[in-house]
């Protein structure tokens, strides 16, 4: 049988953990399906389609990988994929934690749907967009922690700010 | 000697985990205010006149509890209800240590007054009412996871926003 | 209603830790029997008897308090008492999370029985049994950490140890 | 491709919630591979047959499964199988934080082998096959959270060991 | 060789924890300079230049220690001052997760500095600077909580804005 | 004013994380007395002649270092050196409650000593010697996660047990 999974997340901006994770995720998985959340908890720093065009760049050279936008239910989504294998990555306890409670709720709302969850190469373990965002809003390199569209896109949007205040 | 316990929180909405654990401590205290805070760190989505109306509707059955507004420092109001025991329910291990970080603080304030810790039935463990607000939002099904007012007054006012704009 | 609470361990041996949940403890119920486990997990360093006797010294001046010995199922014990409520103190979070096990599987053997978590004053956040037996063990002070009568004993037996070498 | 899965453990004895892991693994992978270490971190209350025939028993309605036992390191008998995932479930974030770095370990020695972690179903949450040992040699009811083969087999040896004595 | 060390933070209002981690540390370094971030991750409650008069207030009885802003990247400024080591200070297992990322991170950034952890006295472990505002709010004694000059500035800046209202 | 700093453990092995912390901790103190345990909690696997050996053979590129073994109660051992502060390497959060709680009761014991915790490297987070010694009994690849001595007194040892079966 052909394995469908979703990874579904705000990606504001796509990381190095972001991919890495994508790359396990292959090996165990036929196709993979990233879902970006159309309205993220937080007002994104990103529009949609500037999260969905770094992404697509960023992952140009996996075959077998989507990348597409989710509004509404994450559950609803992965059944009109035909799917049934939703992606966390989890690089922390604390992360854990949450991560566990989407899942039961998730399971509770649909029980055919499962939730796995993979960790990242360990030398991502610091590495999240907010960080990678602070970090770069203050000057400091990010090279090695971001795809390269995504180093180039953050700049570009941080100047424009700057010079427009 | 009779044995008052309150139970604060913004109950923004009460959710079927919040009445577990009332049940819960019906079966060790002899009555039990609900303390539902007039301003919540977050701007609620329910108004403090509807998330009082939801919980009484919700605990009609229940004797020996009365629901009331809270306003002001917890460990007053305490007092003014010749009550010594908060009640608080705990469902993981990260809600734990801010619950501990408050009980800490709680006496220091008056040490006379003790918080107590309950566990809610493992089927609640995902149920906190940010979630129930999110799931609802996406149309998600609810049933099971708070009283039945509360699902008709979320789906009421979540048709209210949307028609409006 | 007449309010009986039992708080059970290996109190092996008691310290000031236990005598203060024991404490907090008499604010919220009328009576409590302090269960003493015949046969704790590990190995103990005092008898059974010696642990009673340790207990029921410490405590002689608290009132509505009993100190019994448990051999077989917590909660066949907790029936027989004809109380309902256990009580654990918490000290940490790693702590919390066995408790928690616990607790759930308690409940599921008789979901009658709550089971409520008490903190310590933060002061004896450090301090365990088995923490106190490995400093005294090296010649530390214990003072202040345990009642007088641990202090002797605990000493008197590392001695006779140590001489009987 | 075919996806065969390793799921490691002592199984001493399996349970509802090993099982319920298993069922859940099922709709991800196409074949399943039971490892039961040979010589667990402790002394084994059930030796290797006994844990094989529990599981085989327990599991004889499952289709795509294989009991087999596992002598040496995991990441060779994984190899050897040709598979390329390691199964893990998690209940709680004590267990978490040790299985993360088994994961990580495991992947320093073979990168081509990835770890998944899965969640039990939370009624399972506090159901481990210590608790239950001792559950059981307490004379405390096990049903429902252990298959019955196991339930017979522990109060048989349970009730040998007591005669003998 | 002369041990400088950075303690950085929002200090929004620094409380008798801050000084017990800054009290500690000067026992390990020969300088320590406090970096108040200028812009904090949200809106302050006080000024920059409130918080800075407060931490000098507070630490004037302190030798080798001095108070300073920080804009921009942490990292940066470290080596500005010609110093090699961050302090933090940790009160709970949550606080320890986030900390250690950014540790991590700016290690990354910088890998000849180092971030050294430090417990506050136990008595402060639940004493953060929002808990303190929020106390205050309520009209709660924070007497031994923070500097005698941070309880006259909270209580001043809560009356006018109550009188303002 | 020269800074001594004590780095207690049992060593049995040191593993490369070891040896990274002292690196750090180099940059931080002038010297470095790593005290290994006499009598661990635990037998060890390796003899107190074995395990200073290893270190001292390990750490000869370092000069400020001192190998020393400990028998006693560690706070003793530090006055006596003319120290004030303890090293602790931290790698995960369930690590740092041990830590904290020894550290604590290690203040109570003499207050004029601190416990600094440090970070490894993130490639170390899942070496510990017990992991160490479990991979390499079943013929595992230990290479760069001990120091070159290590692994060849683990497997002249674990060969030489094999042989006397």
């Amino acid at each position: 049988m052909s394995k469908i999974a979703i990874y579904p997340g705000s990606f504001d901006p796509v990381t190095n953990g972001h991919v890495d994770i994508i790359e396990r995720a292959l090996k165990i998985f036929d196709h993979i399906i990233i879902a970006v959340a159309k309205h993220p908890h937080k007002e994104p720093f990103f529009t949609l389609e500037e999260r969905l065009e770094m992404l697509t760049d960023s992952l140009k050279k996996l075959k077998r990988v989507k990348v597409d936008s989710l509004d509404g239910l994450l559950i609803n989504y992965v059944n009109k994929q035909k799917a049934h294998v939703i992606i966390r990555g989890v690089r922390a306890m604390t992360d854990f934690e949450y991560e566990f409670q989407m899942a039961l709720m998730n399971r509770k709302l649909d029980d055919k749907i499962e939730t796995v969850f993979l960790m990242p190469n360990e030398i991502y373990s610091y590495v999240s967009s907010s960080v990678i965002k602070e970090i770069a809003s203050y000057g400091g390199n990010i090279n090695g922690l971001v795809p390269d569209i995504v180093r180039n896109k953050i700049n570009a949007k941080l100047n424009k700010n700057a010079s427009s205040k």
